[in-house]
């Protein structure tokens, strides 16, 4: 324990706050009391932040000194507190109630006269984040304004902390993970070198949900039991109707998911991406449809491509209708869209797609031309 | 066209040469003559390395002075060329012949006496990459180092240019787009607010491939037809039996994929990836063959609970093993283990699980108890 906590105090106090949040309450609680107080604190700190916001992330270890000290003051400052910063890239400028005015880059202090003071210096329009911002949106400012460091405000702008490049980079990584893994029905921490146990545990409830939603098309299937009897290649036919919707729903999906990550998709201009990946669909739908119709309509005759040529358009515009609509519309109730759309959408789009396919047919098969 | 070279004459040369790479070949070659003969030359030579490497993301213009130079000498240089550098973190140490020699970061001419040379302060233990480096290499490296910049150097390990950690977030965020799009059959360059053209393009082919995959399956169920009409349930099983196999295998895709992206699965480890992620498929195809076997058996009758529990335990075994065993594979021969993979492995699974599922189900339905 004693050795456990001698090395947490040697860790800044972001990555040590990450640490202490994994352990058990109990055991978190008695080394933070046998950490250096000071430390500790910050650490304490940080943990009472939400998980995944910049409060949560920031380290404390800011170097800030106040707008009448001298470039040459602040050289000896950064000199004689040098070991205490983890990266020091940008010396940030306070009042005397630590609120936040002002920045200027090392480099700054290198090309400026000794007695320059450093609000003659600074620029006062310091792009920065408050402690609730989530870490998702900090990688963006950070990524659009190339920073290497963003200052962290609380509600009064009083400066918390700062986030460095290095742990966005981190955050970045751990972010396209979990919307890779959402899309595809994997929970976060499951990883190709961990426990075999731990990937059974993160993948069977998506696993048996997905058993669900097969069962749902297997009951639509067994009330039309009687027409797939009368016709059996609308049976042998079913593994088209099953793959198209998905996959298309599946592309839709993943780059509406991955344009919302990326900030490019926002709620404004969520009623544009539906229309337009609706007229994908319609497009696609088309194309698939005509080719459809020709491959089958050789195999197995003109009426049964009739009914998958049909099925195949419509199927394709619900995937891209509900492909866009169902992402965009959890971001708007502030569910992540990555994690909650994949089940869904594919659902929705394989139910309608077999209630489409075999009404479609009950109407052509039963069409007898004079 | 004289406002496009002089726009790119502003810009960094790295970010110039993305610019002029996309360019069509006449122009291109035209705004590289009207370009100021030195800043071309950076362009030109950028060109000249192959897509997605060190050489092709760097830009020429670092900071470099010789071993014997002194801080205060160091400092005077900075001051005097500062408008020349896009972002200078470091301050690299090269000989007469530019071969890199060590790096000093600008903190460490603040912290050092005015007189000290280069050479005493320098860290010669460079991390660097050369100029044929992959680009998600160079990430990892930064990534993993938390650098500002790393240098890059030619086979001769003289100093061509650095990459700083701005270019290296762009990096991260296109390979990111790029294992998440190639997942789910979407080309890169498809974006939620790009045109429904472009969409349409990058969509379709995929969508036609795994049409062509579907109708493998559907000559394997005109097969055994006869089966399918003796039996009619087992045609309105085919849902259950489509989904389970392509899920789990894409879960697993998902999974080794990434592991490859982030640089935790090697072709060393790739084995030992592989009997795990059999292992897993195994676990999972147990408990979903069990619980596929208790709805069956209750709706439809014990024989046909027994083929369809049976075929989910062997459908999740070879996902698993697939999934895992075509991206490791994949990447030993040096083919892009996201781009590939998923249309391999989702038809792979498919075709065979259809077969076991209309074997097992030829085998347990002839089989009359005394």
């Amino acid at each position: 324990r004693d050795d456990i906590s001698r090395l947490l105090q040697e860790l800044p106090s972001d990555d040590a706050a990450l640490l202490v949040a994994e352990m058990p309450g109990e055991l978190r609680e008695e080394l933070l009391d046998t950490m250096k107080i000071e430390h500790s604190t910050d650490v304490q700190e940080l943990l009472g932040f939400a998980d995944e916001t910049a409060g949560r992330i920031m380290t404390p270890d800011y170097f800030a000194l106040e707008e009448e000290v001298t470039v040459s003051e602040a050289i000896t400052a950064l000199q004689r507190r040098s070991e205490e910063f983890e990266m020091a890239f940008y010396l940030y400028v306070v009042d005397t109630r630590n609120h936040l005015l002002g920045v200027v880059s090392l480099r700054q202090l290198l090309l400026n006269s000794p007695s320059t003071p450093l609000r003659k210096i600074m620029i006062s329009d310091v792009i920065k984040v408050t402690t609730d911002t989530d870490q998702e949106e900090v990688a963006r400012i950070v990524a659009t304004y190339n920073l290497l460091a963003v200052p962290v405000v609380d509600q009064e702008n009083k400066l918390a902390g700062i986030i460095t490049v290095d742990d966005i980079i981190d955050v970045m990584r751990e972010e396209a993970t979990e919307d890779i893994y959402a899309l595809a029905g994997v929970e976060a921490d499951d990883r190709a070198m961990g426990s075999s146990f731990n990937s059974v545990r993160r993948r069977l409830p998506w696993l048996l949900l997905s058993l669900g939603a097969a069962l749902i098309a297997v009951a639509i299937l067994q009330y039309y039991r009687e027409i797939i009897r009368q016709e059996i290649w609308l049976a042998v036919l079913i593994p088209v109707v099953a793959a198209m919707g998905s996959n298309a729903a599946t592309q839709t999906m993943t780059v509406v998911v991955r344009g919302i990550g990326l900030g490019e998709v926002s709620v404004d201009t969520g009623r544009r991406v539906v229309l337009k990946e609706s007229l994908v669909g319609l497009i696609n739908g088309a194309v698939v449809g005509l080719v459809t119709f020709l491959i089958i309509s050789a195999w197995f005759g003109w009426k049964l491509a009739v009914v998958l040529g049909l099925t195949m358009v419509l199927s394709l515009l619900i995937a891209g209708m509900f492909g866009a609509l169902i992402p965009v519309a959890l971001k708007r109730f502030r569910v992540d869209p990555a994690l909650a759309s994949s089940v869904f959408v594919v659902t929705m789009t394989d139910v309608i797609t077999f209630f489409l396919y075999l009404i479609i047919a009950t109407l052509v098969l039963r069409y007898k031309p004079f």
